[in-house]
């Protein structure tokens, strides 16, 4: 098992990672000193891990109350968190009561945002079961629900107490869930970690094939990174918006293309490649590096070419991304391989042209 | 003009305490580096007190976004949270457009509990324009709106950039709501500030005539306790809760009756007397004690006597309430006049006979 801390003062947290982190009461232990614990998940995930989650808290003596919703980005709404509350009251749960997230990315920041909020908060655990949560969304406490007008509009940032981030989940996993997680796992290659890159390059091919010592370094590799970032800037107000590589324009992706037709990191890959002409057509890397990014993707199986909204809708869309600042959208830019940076000052012109022809690749 | 700091390392902000605060610009100046400022406040309220601020936003070239709400605990709930989410959406409200509360202890939670929440969190600035938001909820950055099954159980602790107290705004108040918030001021007294409570007993009468200095000092020292509890203990872990003395009950009395029919600060200066009669039972303190709370209660025209629900209803109301811990109520005692602590050991045979005669005085 490796373990990692996500240093934020007394809002510090472990990440576990490994194999069969179910079987070690001692991550449990704190949960233990509760008689109840509120188990989140959805119908696809319960069947797979709930039962021998149960059994174990079970075993010691604690109630196990689960929640078990549908399956899907549709499950981040008001409707959904509303329905956690009520049976959060409906079983007497108190402050002290803990929330598990047991799923992906959605079930994380649906439970994350439920433990955030139920009488001002209460203790918060992830087990995230995709890639793209364990290397993403499970790490550093951003949590929210959908709005009908934007992704993530509605949210907390609130810190878990630990994560467990358990690889044999992945065996599990859609090929396409696999691939989307990797997109974030390349990301952090390309905003702040050149080695990580070229490891990457290198080891992709075994990542596919699930091969775990590959995977388990991939996850602590990313989680490390991301770990650095949130330390260093926990409520995003400079660096951890790099994190937001693509994602300004995946958010427009996914909105445009209505939530849940491209997966979040499908979006993100197809973004990133916007991200990366962008940078290209301002002078920051070449074509030749843009095709870096556009190759590793292709061999993680992911889109590289994103779908023509058209420039005004893409406009639109990324009008509402959170990080507009001064009616001005903001973008996460690569100023090499290895090296982000936030700019809201660009030529226009090149903005239109990558909105315009977003399925080019260079 | 008097200010307070309420200290919170990098989360400290001032209260204003003074007459005609809105004349005074430097008291806006970090807003008006905003474009755009969103003001949140009720029908009641928004004739009084908007136009003056809207025109002061207005002069400085600030665009000024008003939500005018229905007065009433109602609009504290999920529905007008939505609401202003949709307001803040469609007027493409960004990360740093400052959210003002202008009115009340429902307006201002309301207010803060979105501003902690659009967008995972927006500067956010207290007016409260009640004494009970003055001396309470306007301070100490508890944000909350009500579930059908329990008041304030969906919330967030988010704290304001700064409160501005203007005492001009209480001579608008009904006479009820005076009163309602000298039962806060007067809890003070009792749990913490025995010097205070004196003060108070002297002072009653010109506090009930709205005289300004009496006025001022009975916020500022009322804001001084509270925000010497909240710097020591900002989530509620354990001193704060002495800020609940009277308010178990007192909640109960509110969902009993249907939330409305007493206003929160009647409601809880009926529940600090059946606190002090369960005080007084349990030995720690007189008849004359649970007496001098009476008649300071009396003389600032509250009810003293909590209605009849039934032992079995109050018990199922203070269930929910979120000082429940491991099933167990906890209470907030008096040991002395001006000394309060917490207890969630006591006789059940005690508690029964406070709840089957809450009308009972001593």
């Amino acid at each position: 098992m490796r373990t990692l801390t996500v240093n934020l003062a007394e809002r510090s947290y472990p990440i576990y990672i490994g194999s069969q982190l179910y079987t070690r009461d001692e991550l449990f232990e704190e949960d233990l000193r509760s008689n109840k614990v509120v188990v989140v998940t959805n119908e696809v995930v319960a069947p797979l891990y709930l039962p021998a989650l149960r059994a174990r808290l079970q075993a010691k003596g604690v109630q196990c109350v689960e929640i078990v919703l549908p399956d899907g980005e549709g499950s981040k709404s008001w409707s959904t968190l509303n329905t956690i509350f009520d049976a959060l009251l409906s079983n007497r749960c108190e402050r002290k009561t803990p929330l598990i997230a047991l799923g992906g990315g959605v079930i994380g920041d649906l439970t994350g945002f439920a433990a955030a909020t139920y009488q001002r908060g209460v203790p918060f655990i992830q087990i995230p079961t995709t890639l793209l949560s364990q290397v993403d969304s499970a790490v550093g406490g951003k949590t929210a629900i959908n709005h009908p007008m934007g992704k993530n509009m509605i949210g907390a940032f609130y810190q878990p107490q630990r994560v467990l981030a358990d690889i044999d989940t992945l065996r599990t996993l859609p090929q396409r869930e696999l691939a989307a997680g990797l997109a974030e796992v390349i990301k952090y290659g390309f905003i702040r970690d050149a080695t990580f890159l070229t490891w990457l390059e290198d080891h992709i091919d075994p990542l596919n094939a699930l091969e775990p010592e590959s995977l388990a370094f991939a996850v602590e590799r990313s989680c490390w990174n991301k770990a650095q970032v949130v330390g260093e800037d926990e409520r995003e107000t400079a660096g951890r918006a790099l994190l937001n590589f693509g994602h300004t324009f995946g958010h427009a992706i996914e909105a445009g293309m209505g939530y849940g037709v491209w997966l979040h990191g499908e979006a993100v890959a197809a973004g990133m490649v916007m991200a990366a002409r962008l940078s290209q057509k301002l002078g920051f890397i070449t074509q030749h590096e843009v095709q870096r990014l556009v190759d590793i993707l292709q061999r993680a199986k992911l889109p590289v070419a994103a779908p023509a909204l058209g420039v005004e809708r893409y406009l639109e869309y990324m009008g509402h991304d959170k990080k507009v600042q001064a009616g001005r959208v903001h973008f996460i830019l690569l100023r090499s391989l290895g090296e982000a940076f936030m700019t809201n000052t660009y030529e226009e012109a090149a903005l239109h042209e990558v909105l315009r022809t977003p399925d080019l690749l260079a």
